[in-house]
């Protein structure tokens, strides 16, 4: 917060605006915003005897097929903003130009606008065989999934550009993984080829099919603080006053025991449920996560055992 | 549109910005908001090598419960303006001060925010026993809705004076009739008392209860130019540009058929319908409406003898 000149930054219009972009339903992004609101006012209060008291406009976005009804029923009643929701793709505009003072985006940027092509292409070096993700796979796919990230983080870095104010912040946290580090050291990758298992397994007992398994793929990536300033000093529009690998929340803690890994499988399916959905149908979806988690139990050792702790990416940059 | 200065307006920040209050889930909002930008466009057009083209940003408005995943889903994908849904309602503040330069509502200001509370009061003077509208109802009656829509008018005139940059333009099309007509001259009112003539027939039935009956109101009011100016006067930031009773669109035709019955009141019941859920429940719903039908279509020819042509009130109102 400490970046941010909000005072000059609405001097013209008294209304500081943010966007939360990939916001889902609530109830997170209501705390973050809570968050914010708090620091720019603040930022603000010392000179509160001299100024109106300002407005803050939030920018819900998420796709359009984002459940939007809930979002708006769950708002806070007390809640010291004007809020609207903002249907489209962040790879893409989503806002008027310069419009907003603070862009903040968490768990959203780590996901591929789609699977690169070429990972689902039986004909190419990068087809992705019996694997849902780069973890463990051909040096072709991993650079598939890097390549595609490139492609997404420019585009979005692109609209950011032309939607943040000069002197505004764009927030990012994401996944991340250090400089040069496997994807195979990481607890995540005993999940993705576990996935990869439990698929394989459905396949040979007829419940799914070969072409299903061998088209799925996930399409999230785990980016470096290295690579994510080389994209921003491409586009050059932002300056970098952040960017860290953290540790995540805590309750991958030591020792693992099998409630922590349901809980883990809980919030995947909350997340990554609507994939095996659209692949795999509604039908399959408790199946596949029952199968997961009972796996998983299993592995308890190994996921401790695995590299967890540098891999949340948060960056800061400001618009020039 | 000529009485906008778009091009001063956006001077600042090169987006014009538009809010629908009102807009439920398109698409006639959208052929709206369509015919808005082309004005804007053209009226700007003639400047067009100067400056830069400029973005149009629209806030679609409604109450929270509106269906505003299908109004993001139906967004046309073709569409000049960045989208963006606001939940709220318009008696109060939607949106930051200063924040847009045209606010249309089409067709939602004429219902009032509540039932006037003494109308469903069995101990006041304006209890409306027997009926569903002011239509026909003792002047105590007439009055609380009256008041009701004043106070309703009133708070809208305030929000808005805060929303809408000075310059701006409030346009409004609602329910209007001629000063001191009454009601009862209009073909809706036969709609009303044929309603509440089915409602009292159900409650014979024993489909509804009394209780039911008496406590049902439907919160709908026609103004007259003459009371909108007093309290556009009253709330003193907006000088009127436009104030006129217009004819409806054509399909109440002479002369009228069984099928116009029925097509009206496919549009009755669209409006009104939640009205009737809430209070009677979902399962009522199709009976209320076949009956109503059934019966207004041995009304046509008092229908078609009432009074129908300038029930439709426009209004432009320019920010101080």
């Amino acid at each position: 917060m400490e970046k941010l000149d909000a005072k000059t930054l609405i001097s013209n219009s008294n209304t500081f605006r943010i966007a939360d972009l990939g916001c889902a339903t609530g109830p997170n992004t209501f705390f973050l915003i809570d968050d914010i609101i708090k620091s720019v006012e603040t930022t603000l209060g010392s000179n509160s005897l001299k100024t109106t008291k300002p407005e803050f406009l939030v920018f819900f976005n998420d796709l359009p097929k984002n459940d939007f009804n809930t979002l708006f029923i769950s708002l806070p009643q007390d809640r010291s903003y004007f809020a609207v929701g903002v249907p489209g793709s962040f790879h893409g505009r989503v806002l008027p130009e310069s419009s907003v003072h603070m862009v903040v985006t968490m768990g959203a940027t780590h996901w591929l606008s789609n699977v690169p092509k070429e990972v689902m292409d039986i004909s190419s070096k990068a087809w992705n065989k019996g694997k849902v993700h780069y973890s463990d796979a051909p040096e072709e796919v991993v650079k598939a999934y890097e390549e595609q990230f490139g492609r997404d983080m420019e585009k979005f870095l692109e609209a950011r550009a032309i939607e943040i104010v000069s002197g505004g912040l764009l927030v990012v946290g994401m996944c991340g993984i250090p400089k040069e580090m496997p994807f195979s050291n990481l607890a995540d990758s005993i999940m993705y080829s576990s996935m990869a298992d439990v698929l394989l397994q459905m396949q040979f007992e007829g419940l799914i099919s070969e072409e299903q398994v061998e088209t799925f793929n996930i399409p999230i990536y785990s980016a470096s603080p290295e690579e994510v300033t080389v994209l921003v000093e491409k586009n050059g529009c932002f300056t970098v006053e952040s960017m860290e690998l953290m540790d995540p929340t805590a309750w991958l803690k030591r020792p693992m025991n099998v409630e922590d890994v349901q809980q883990w499988m809980v919030c995947i399916k909350a997340t990554m449920g609507s994939l095996f959905i659209n692949h795999f149908g509604d039908h399959l979806l408790n199946d596949i996560f029952d199968r997961l988690t009972a796996k998983l139990a299993g592995l308890t050792e190994k996921i401790e055992s695995s590299y967890r702790k540098k891999v949340m990416l948060f960056f800061a940059l400001k618009r020039k």
